[in-house]
């Protein structure tokens, strides 16, 4: 999916909402666990209930590929079930050397026919590069992650300024464009976000750990939209687990309503529909 | 495998050789071509004539993957196929947030029944530590990687001082000790390597890159040998394609003899038998 189409996507649904498509078996409705394949089951019914609302999927491949092969299976029903207007996100954060790469690319983009990828960047120019070789697909780079551990690493002072996130946009940036790659950007890491958006204005943000993990709607778009919305929102758990019984995905299509209206109040507010 | 039995099986066999099997239905011989499942009997000839040779095998997820479910499958019954005795190392690169970390812990430790798992350290702790609650497994860590894009942050000076690969080594060494943690340290890189090993004395490395990738097991052997021994070299194209035809096995058996003999030579050396 190209820049274009997605942005008029944004604007016709009035919604830069993502679902996470964390599926995780334990956790799906008793009646479902039955089914040949629950995963797919479950998966259709929040798709079915939610895909007017939403512009993005994001399958996180861990949950299927603890499943094994019958998992990895899921995750290839899963996206060819998703409407091809809407983004489908393989969040696998993946990265390797460049003959490496090139093989997670054929998985994801050629197998899986995913649109983008969530890629880890601490392997370089040559890890990320050959997921940009394939038109209209996208990488999503890790920029700043939503989790404690980001600290660790992501918030180091450099020798030469700044910080070393900061350093990884910049630099990762220059190896392709605002047309094929996206960030990363944690919803709990408000008080950076303003300052990425100085670093790359144009980028579209992934913004996972809205809900369950505890990151706030309107404080993200404060800091965050562009021009051109710039931001997709990710909620997982929070929308996927909404309701435990027979009607979880219309207790899903419930939390997306919400979350749409108040994407749509946000946009209008900013001149953006 | 815990450390004591994979120090005991490089001393018996003379050999810190790990074969990579980073197999390419493209690359493999014809004549397994029409097989069921050719990628398991490419790697299966490559088993039966190297076990006795090499103290590990290290399959790269991604040639898999590529594969979609079937891929998976030819996976698992390789490592299935793999002599107990010798280190199954999942080279998959995986690291996310602690929830999704778990899953993957699940995946190449659960299902497939690896003994180490290659880590991407860039979200820190959490992405970390899930793996190491399995008792006689191991995480890698990526610490300098054979790549020319390791440059690009690895290479990174910090405000405090020492370089980000450095501070990446030693902050996340403390996440657990040398008895569930090993690095990667890319062969490449023998000019770091002493430098490494003065951070984490009595950590294992895994080093990929000699052979197709150019680094040289004297130099690396020189500065990175401990009292344990402390190295994994990995080869991976220059061993698995080393013949073509019908004969690859025993081509790949000669360029195993090859090295371990070189091997064989460096431990004496070095009293380390």
């Amino acid at each position: 999916m190209n820049r274009a189409t997605l942005i008029q996507q944004i604007r016709h649904k009035r919604s830069f909402l993502c679902v996470g498509l964390d599926t995780d078996v334990n956790k799906i409705p008793e009646h479902l666990r039955s089914k040949e394949d629950p995963i797919f089951e479950f998966n259709k019914g929040i798709i079915d209930r939610t895909k007017d609302l939403v512009v993005a999927y994001k399958p996180n491949t861990a949950f299927y590929e603890s499943r094994g092969p019958q998992g990895m299976e899921s995750l290839r029903k899963t996206i060819e079930y998703i409407p091809d207007d809407i983004l489908v996100i393989a969040d696998a954060k993946r990265g390797d050397i460049g003959n490496t790469s090139r093989m997670y690319a054929q998985s994801f983009f050629d197998y899986y026919k995913a649109d983008a990828l969530t890629v880890a960047p601490y392997m370089g120019s040559d890890s990320v590069s050959p997921f940009l070789e394939y038109p209209y697909k996208w990488v999503i780079i890790l920029g700043l992650t939503s989790n404690g551990g980001s600290m660790d690493f992501q918030q180091l002072s450099l020798a030469d300024g700044g910080k070393l996130y900061e350093k990884v946009i910049e630099i990762s940036s220059s190896y392709g464009t605002a047309d094929n790659i996206m960030y990363v950007v944690g919803a709990t890491q408000t008080d950076y976000i303003s300052q990425i958006r100085k670093i790359v204005p144009d980028h579209f943000f992934l913004v996972p750990g809205v809900g369950a993990q505890g990151g706030n709607l309107q404080n993200v778009c404060q800091h965050g939209l562009n021009q051109d919305v710039g931001l997709i929102i990710n909620s997982s758990r929070s929308i996927i687990y909404a309701g435990s019984g027979e009607n979880y995905a219309d207790a899903a299509r419930s939390k997306c309503m919400e979350l749409q209206a108040q994407m749509e109040t946000i946009l209008s507010e900013n001149n953006l529909l």
